[in-house]
């Protein structure tokens, strides 16, 4: 591509330096952004800079905070005994999209995966186990992904918390809702005839 | 969604104000741009700010320029008396891209688009009448989108051109290289039939 001016070409390279965004693409996000006015470009440029600046990790579970401690933290009216063990920011995000969840979270920055060299020195796994001995918890919940990966960190973390004398749970693996059996995959089905519930359970909302 | 910060939401919205990019999307290149050090997302934004604060529209043709005139209009090797109309900045970046062509360019900024309220006026369409009578041109080639606006404008223009004893020409429209007849439209085959070349040109490269 032909890019007929340097400071175009040098928009274009950074916004097509995120994953998934192609020059092609990148171009047209580009020549979007030049028919706005100057003050709005540069509130959309400030945006990022502020974001990256200012923003906090919580001190306690590691999720995204504007201040010292994440709002999920701070907020008194949840169960602090109860913890959530999430990989990343996003399963936060999506779990609270649920509000079917009101305890606290921890956010252990990614799993354990030898081919990628990220072991457990490099996860929030020791700040997990402070946590849990300095504060009440009765429950911790894995709610990790259920690949490979996953299922090793979360056998880990079992290991680990099992001297502690806490109830450690795993998030429920079953056929997805709306899910037809006939396309649910052998494990997956599996699985959920050896865990099955009683009915009454799944009528509970 | 229920992002937990101020910051990160912002960045988010201004992200996902760009056509084609969801909120989902618009988080994901967030996050990573969150894990990039202060100093590159700053390069990242700004990057933004400097093309909309210093960006220039070419004074001749209206293409994106550095400086008063665009690197096309400022090169002298090229053949001055031939003028290609295009009605968007990507399309002098896709001619060029061929390196068939080695006129200038005239960009009309849109074409003529009743339902959209894109009229004549809103057009440089009078910058390229003044252009054409003030310096000599000996060839206009209308390279428009093969859309009823395109054609609609090709010929407001051809109408406008045709006192000004200039040829005017039209890129070809015909069965794309590489294309297959069984899968061509009928119009397009149709015009392909119409407007047939002596097979000696086609071996021309």
């Amino acid at each position: 591509m032909n890019i007929p001016s340097k400071l175009i070409e040098s928009a274009v390279d950074q916004i097509s330096s995120l994953p998934g965004i192609g020059k092609k693409t990148a171009l047209r996000l580009v020549l979007e952004l030049l028919k706005r006015k100057p003050e709005e470009v540069r509130r959309f440029s400030e945006a990022f800079i502020n974001m990256r600046e200012k923003i906090h990790f919580c001190k306690t579970c590691h999720n995204l905070a504007d201040e010292e401690e994440c709002s999920i933290c701070r907020d008194r009216s949840r169960d602090s005994t109860i913890l959530c063990v999430v990989s990343d920011i996003r399963d936060v995000m999506a779990i609270e999209s649920t509000e079917q969840y009101h305890g606290l979270y921890h956010v252990l920055g990614g799993i354990i995966s030898p081919i990628d060299g990220i072991g457990p020195s490099d996860l929030f796994i020791d700040s997990l186990i402070q946590r849990v001995t300095e504060k009440p918890v009765t429950e911790i919940i894995l709610a990790l992904n259920a690949t490979m990966e996953g299922e090793t960190t979360c056998f880990y973390l079992f290991r680990k918390l099992s001297p502690l004398d806490i109830k450690v749970t795993s998030i429920a693996r079953g056929v997805a809702v709306g899910g037809e059996l006939e396309y649910t995959d052998e494990v997956t089905l599996g699985r959920s005839i050896q865990l099955r519930t009683p009915y009454e359970v799944s009528l509970k909302r």
